[in-house]
């Protein structure tokens, strides 16, 4: 395995100051291949098609599209109005080139500000929660693999259970995915969300075996958690996170392709994205990439395949 | 089962301006019949045995002592210094009359404000971290047999994991315990560190069923997170937690006993406990209560017995 097996990828959110011309232009100047644009920058861009022109002109691919999901609502309008998100982020991802998109489930309909019914707002039921995520993907399976588009399941961390997503483990993940075919339905490693999960090596391994594996994504976890708790991430090495083995795990179950990275944190997100760069790939030539080297070159032959 | 089998009690983590002799006095005067102290109050009351003698005088039981634990430590000093304060905190608790002593694992040796081992910094392995805690616990089995005190795991919500407690969750917690004898080792069902848990029904049943379910704490989980994100705690009914079916299960699983309440949060904890007593007996009363009573009557009878 090398390093052009694991390409460093920039998720805009890192960048949250510029638009899609300019995080391409930085992402090109500081010599990466793959950029994850956020939705809104397509909209800024002016669509997903002139945003795949962007990103084409400027010689990158990209890695993901950020984000799909929040499909735990119990009314039939709510629910409606998330597949039809849910459906046009799939033909934005198509667009632009990229099979991945990130899927951020929801959380409880309690949580009102993020779907906004009066009427759930008692709703505190979280395995009810975890069911409609199901039904719901089940819904857009068609409509992914018409346009060869993976939705792509990102546990998140459990501070953040109640409010933005009722997935907080790999293995969670991969059960609800379990019913529903691996070219359509895969997940994510976010090393932020799962680094503390007692099972994440054998939840990895088994995302790989199952042939679900789609995206890994690298930054820290900080300490102390930011006020504003969003915004906890950190450039890989100034937290706490292990990844060394973190990233020899996801190689071991056979994942390559491009490694994202996407940090909410005031002070990077507000300085020179050059700075922000040109650190990424420091940090990660230093403490990522060795390991995902390493450990790919013993992967099983099937499980690099992708299969 | 009536509410004789489920009484309310007071954590003093939630009442942290009072000293021992205060939350003494403020849980009698509210009715209450259990309190759950922290070890600096004992200090402050002049030890354990004048501790003993305050709780008792009021005609209260102590229904845990908070806290031991803090075992990741790899250096062998650290390790023996937390070896000697969890055996003065096994006295403690016999000397104040529970069986039950709450423990907090530790977090990251590079978390270093914990430890506080500069030589540590380095290190964040987290299973090498889960590991210690094994052992620490079987070198403090027999004293803890000796005294007829239980040491009560208490898996921390996974935003803690770096910096305070390596188990995250109850199945973890359990899975340390399995070695190690039931009337030793325990855990504690907090709602505020396992709600979001997609295991937790089928982990508490397992706590009872394996005799360790030692303990039941009540409180909620607010958002926004607070900015000092160890005081996110809440009011039972003010945040997102499903006391409904938590308490369900946990009465199923055959616990009967006190139910602390222990909060963090900057308001409640600097209001006059007057009145967080009496919202605390109210929000139980009709949030926590019923479910316990109306589960455990259903309750297997060897479970219900604590065997």
């Amino acid at each position: 395995m090398s390093a052009a097996d694991f390409p460093l990828a920039l998720n805009t959110g890192t960048t949250p100051n510029l638009d899609l011309r300019q995080a391409v232009e930085a992402t090109a100047e500081a010599g990466l291949t793959h950029i994850g644009p956020w939705r809104h920058l397509l909209d800024g861009a002016g669509g997903a098609e002139a945003a795949a022109k962007i990103i084409a002109e400027a010689g990158l691919k990209a890695s993901t599209l950020c984000r799909g999901g929040f499909l735990t609502a119990t009314g039939p309008q709510a629910r409606a109005a998330a597949l039809e998100s849910n459906r046009a982020a799939i033909r934005e991802a198509a667009t632009i080139g990229t099979d991945s998109l990130i899927m951020v489930v929801g959380g409880l309909p309690a949580a009102a500000h993020v779907l906004g019914g009066e009427g759930d707002r008692a709703d505190k039921d979280i395995a009810g929660a975890r069911a409609r995520v199901g039904d719901r993907l089940a819904e857009l399976v068609p409509y992914a693999q018409e346009h060869g588009v993976k939705l792509v399941l990102e546990p998140l961390h459990p501070m953040y259970a109640a409010d933005r997503a009722v997935l907080s483990t790999l293995g969670q993940a991969l059960d609800i995915t379990a019913p529903l075919p691996a070219d359509a339905v895969a997940v994510v490693v976010d090393t932020f969300h799962v680094y503390w999960d007692p099972q994440v090596r054998e939840q990895i391994a088994r995302a790989g075996a199952e042939g679900r594996l789609a995206s890994y994504q690298v930054c820290d976890f900080n300490l102390p958690i930011a006020s504003d708790a969003l915004k906890s991430r950190g450039m890989m090495g100034d937290g706490y996170i292990d990844f060394a083995s973190l990233s020899a795990w996801t190689a071991q179950a056979g994942y390559t392709g491009p490694v994202e990275v996407e940090i909410f944190n005031a002070e990077i997100n507000n300085q020179d994205a050059k700075t922000t760069l040109a650190t990424m790939k420091e940090r990660y030539a230093e403490l990522v990439l060795p390991h995902l080297e390493a450990a790919g070159a013993n992967a099983p032959a099937n499980a690099a395949a992708g299969l």
